[in-house]
């Protein structure tokens, strides 16, 4: 079987946390399997270079910051190769560029394009274990990029499917995931299996556990992922397309804290001003969430949506021309809010869920200020300071 | 002009010196030069990473330590780059393998073989300052080398013959090539000029200023070097191969303290004894430098060698088999020794200066143990207790 793994920085931190993971690795590869495993930088050691850049130059181009950062998995990569050697079984550790793992030049939030196997084949076919750099790769021009967030879970699930991979494990440091986060909600279960969607959307709810476009990437190319601890030996939790456990209506909850609100208040009822907004916004990358209109006195209507905190600021400088311009009254922004979600492939068939949440949170006397529903998740924006409660609340409403 | 400059680690330890050396190479740059820079790792980050994998293992395999130590460039070309970022300057930093500087497999002490220009010339084309990680180059197979001890000298040195450069500085921690070290002869003097064979000798005996690699290469492609300080702005010492001044008749003194002598005794006096110890010593990459041969008693004869004293322990083990053998009565070593060397092209025509220097050390009181001489110097292998002294004496007795 050939075996894709995943460790996380702090799986890796130091010679302890690497022989243990060397362990894992060389316990799978004796059993007779294939062995490609990609590893993030060591620990803090990212943010220590990021720090380092700041020192040297606050405003440094993306490219050197690639060139900067990449080192930190050249680091352990080596180090976990180094670990491996002292089992007896053969290994080499591989950089991106030795693989050739090509990306677009968006520098700092790169794509995969493809990823050639030639090497890799070669030393799958001697036998020796392969240790990959994760979360980097080369443009056209043989320059290195990063793949942004996320990005080492990213290059294990291509390099999963650039080879076949019979699956890929992400260990990290939960042991799977679970129906919320079992830190803030203590009946929080944990999954056997779950679907890409319902993983796609608890991803990108908040749920930490993996990067959404792993997971993307994961359900495109069919590959089976499973989660689980490298802290500890159990059974994990496998994402794939279909679960074989009795479909559950409600596979998890999820609570956002970075999200920020903002209402443009009093804006002409024109054709074509929604439009503008969120076109200027999307030119500036900022990703609009949850969307609003209502109409507003005098012939004018509000339009209010949510982002990500971290781009509130960028949200102000966009939308202050329409101020100036006169176009709208004001401008309100709050980021004392967060978003709850509630997700499951079975609530498309079940229209009682939306009210039973709705309930769990009157109940807990929690005020909703928005709401934006799929086919398998409802999210929900209430004020921040309630957001852990809200959180155990809708869960245990729903699991049991 | 094309302008090679290369920068150690101590020159580029912190953000401040970062911002001190991209001082030098923006001023370089602003006044018409075309720059490659060559740079080593930071400070101590080559020492703390081997730290690292002793940790991890003791015995890891080169093929990993290099992958691991290169990282440790990569940081610090992606940080100069980031310095010269805040000058306005345009600069790219390359890695090894983005230029393709080709070595032999020898890791942790590769070969240059050739290194590719079309990178380099096409970034020089766009104005580009490159900043190039030293110490490392790639192999047949893509795999990361370094070239040892040095090695960013060598790869400045390289770079420069193969870009065909006007000029190639070496920044460092001194300020230029002196007549002996001005820690322990106060009276040294630094040399305006100095010919690539006395500066050979001067680095194998010892002077730490460049690695011999390096100077030898430059001899060989005829790259003018200049030795300069990376703290502060005067003038260095210039190695070529006439120099323009009047010719001096000794152009240095060496100290090398990292030496051990070794006695076989009692050999039989056959034929083809000496060749078959010193080539069981060059199988296993012993260096030998001074050999003395004499007659002993009983029709038996001594060889008495000197080698670097890192190399003790297996030159013992080298040349234990012939005591179990009794093919000589015994294997003597010391370590507390030390060559002192005095350099000079003029001293060929100048038969008095072996017995000046063996005056200076005479009337100093310090006995001699072994002498070798070469065309262009003198060294003497004295007791490691008198080294600094016998520097001073010999070091006065020719340069007032």
């Amino acid at each position: 079987m050939l075996v894709v793994q995943k460790f996380g920085g702090s799986s890796v931190a130091n010679a302890e946390r690497l022989d243990y993971v060397a362990g894992i690795i060389t316990e799978s590869y004796r059993a007779g399997n294939d062995m490609v495993v990609v590893v993030s930088a060591q620990g803090d050691t990212t943010d220590e270079l990021i720090e380092k850049a700041m020192e040297v130059n606050p405003n440094a181009s993306k490219r050197e910051m690639d060139m900067l950062l990449t080192a930190g998995e050249q680091m352990s990569a080596s180090l976990l190769a180094m670990a491996i050697e002292k089992t007896g079984c053969p290994v080499v550790s591989l950089a991106s560029w030795q693989i050739q793992i090509h990306t677009n030049s968006n520098h700092g939030n790169a794509r995969i394009k493809n990823i050639d196997t030639d090497r890799l084949t070669a030393e799958l076919s001697k036998k020796n274990i392969i240790i990959v750099t994760g979360f980097q790769g080369i443009n056209r021009f043989d320059d290195i990029t990063t793949l942004g967030r996320g990005g080492s879970d990213t290059s294990a699930v291509a390099l999963a499917a650039a080879l076949k991979a019979d699956k890929c494990q992400i260990f990290t440091d939960v042991d799977g995931v679970y129906t919320a986060d079992p830190r803030i909600v203590k009946s929080a279960k944990k999954l056997n299996e779950i679907t890409y969607d319902e993983m796609l959307e608890l991803a990108t709810l908040g749920a930490k556990v993996l990067h959404n476009r792993s997971v993307e990437m994961a359900k495109k190319y069919n590959v089976e992922l499973e989660v689980l601890s490298s802290m500890k030996r159990c059974d994990g939790t496998i994402v794939r397309e279909v679960t074989r456990m009795e479909k559950m209506l409600i596979r998890g909850v999820a609570k956002d804290d970075d999200v920020a609100r903002v209402s443009i208040v009093g804006l002409k009822d024109e054709p074509g001003v929604a439009f503008k907004i969120f076109s200027v916004l999307g030119q500036k990358k900022i990703n609009v969430d949850i969307i609003l209109q209502s109409i507003g006195r005098d012939g004018t209507k509000d339009i209010t949506f949510t982002i990500d905190s971290a781009q509130l600021e960028a949200t102000k400088e966009c939308l202050q021309h329409m101020v100036d311009a006169a176009m709208c009254k004001e401008i309100l922004c709050d980021s004392d809010v967060a978003k709850i979600s509630l997700v499951g492939a079975g609530m498309e068939t079940h229209p009682g869920v939306a009210s039973a949440m709705f309930e769990a949170l009157y109940t807990a006397g929690i005020n909703i200020q928005m709401i934006s529903t799929s086919e398998i998740k409802i999210s929900v924006l209430i004020d921040k300071k309630y957001s852990k409660e809200a959180m155990v609340a809708v869960h245990d409403a729903f699991i049991k």
